[in-house]
């Protein structure tokens, strides 16, 4: 089947990239607002940048309306944000973390998921993450810049906490420890349990 | 565990940042060189971004040496690329077209993979491929700015090709019939095949 994507209606085209560019890892926000409400919500449109420095992106939506999600106003606002990966015993609270909650309530205190302070910055991480990274803003960029739909928020590093839990006996992660669970389309998720290797040629 | 980023080497904070953002999906990129030569290879640094131009980005590192890859010349030459997503059945030859054979040879005639000719430009296609999307740049960005260790390659998307054996009654693609590879760490791959669903809070 071909697919003509300059005639295609925005939805449809979101649908089917969505549906085909899997499995997409998740990164599970954290942020707070001036007014000092946590937030949590989880974005699938997710990557690696950077090494040096250390750096990933989460590409924000706006909401169907044109207005800017709330993890957006926050990030915007204080230049810090949480990042945690998700894993299979975390899933439905991350699903409901999703919810459209009104302005001004936590997803924390909603949803009944434990918080820590953070060492290094303002907004609180989850408590049972096995990876939290703690980010400071490095660039927000809108896309595309004369009409956009989303924003690109690139995140620095700044730390990570690892649940010594997901840890192999070389102090690497271990993929079935960590559980993590990845998007595909829909209402659909994959587990990463069923692994392989393949070694790069030379 | 706590993980100081500020204070890792480059190749660690790699290793941790792969290892962890996971499963990432898997673009296998063909393009073509000014005098004509095509190019295919694997990034799994590689994310949705718009809905509206539909467009996908492709993170291109630089080699340890700081030169540029092919395909990152070639997009940079002559504007044109086509993502394809990996099927678990193409998995070997989609590690096969990672080696780093010398400039000038394709990887298509190298790893015996068959190409077909795209209907809107120049670089071919991957003819088993479920999914392949024609794209044209958008826009090329260095990151960081001032002194990059990579590239990112907007790519609006044109138009897709879909095996119809993904398809599902609906029209739909199916997850199990796609058989989608995705990337862990290290030389660790997942399948995508052990799914669940969750509807999305209202």
């Amino acid at each position: 089947m071909e697919l003509d994507f300059t005639q295609l209606a925005p939805l449809d085209a979101y649908r089917w990239l969505a549906s085909t560019v899997t499995p997409r890892p998740i990164a599970w926000v954290s942020s707070i607002s001036r007014e000092g409400v946590s937030n949590l919500a989880p974005f699938s449109f997710f990557q690696v940048i950077s090494d040096e420095p250390p750096t990933l992106m989460v590409n924000v939506n706006h909401h169907g309306d044109g207005s800017l999600k709330d993890t957006l106003r926050n990030v915007q606002a204080t230049g810090e944000l949480v990042i945690q990966l998700v894993s299979f015993a975390q899933a439905e609270q991350m699903n409901a973390s999703s919810a459209g909650f009104e302005h001004g309530v936590s997803e924390f205190e909603r949803c009944q998921i434990g918080s820590t302070a953070s060492r290094l910055i303002a907004p609180p991480r989850v408590t049972d993450s096995v990876i939290a990274f703690e980010c400071k803003v490095a660039e927000i960029q809108p896309y595309p810049r004369d009409k956009p739909n989303c924003h690109m928020i690139f995140a620095q590093v700044l730390m990570a906490h690892v649940s010594d839990a997901v840890l192999n006996d070389k102090g690497r992660v271990d993929p079935h420890k960590m559980d993590l669970v990845g998007r595909l389309g829909g209402a659909a998720y994959t587990r990463t349990l069923e692994t392989f290797e393949m070694v790069r040629p030379g």
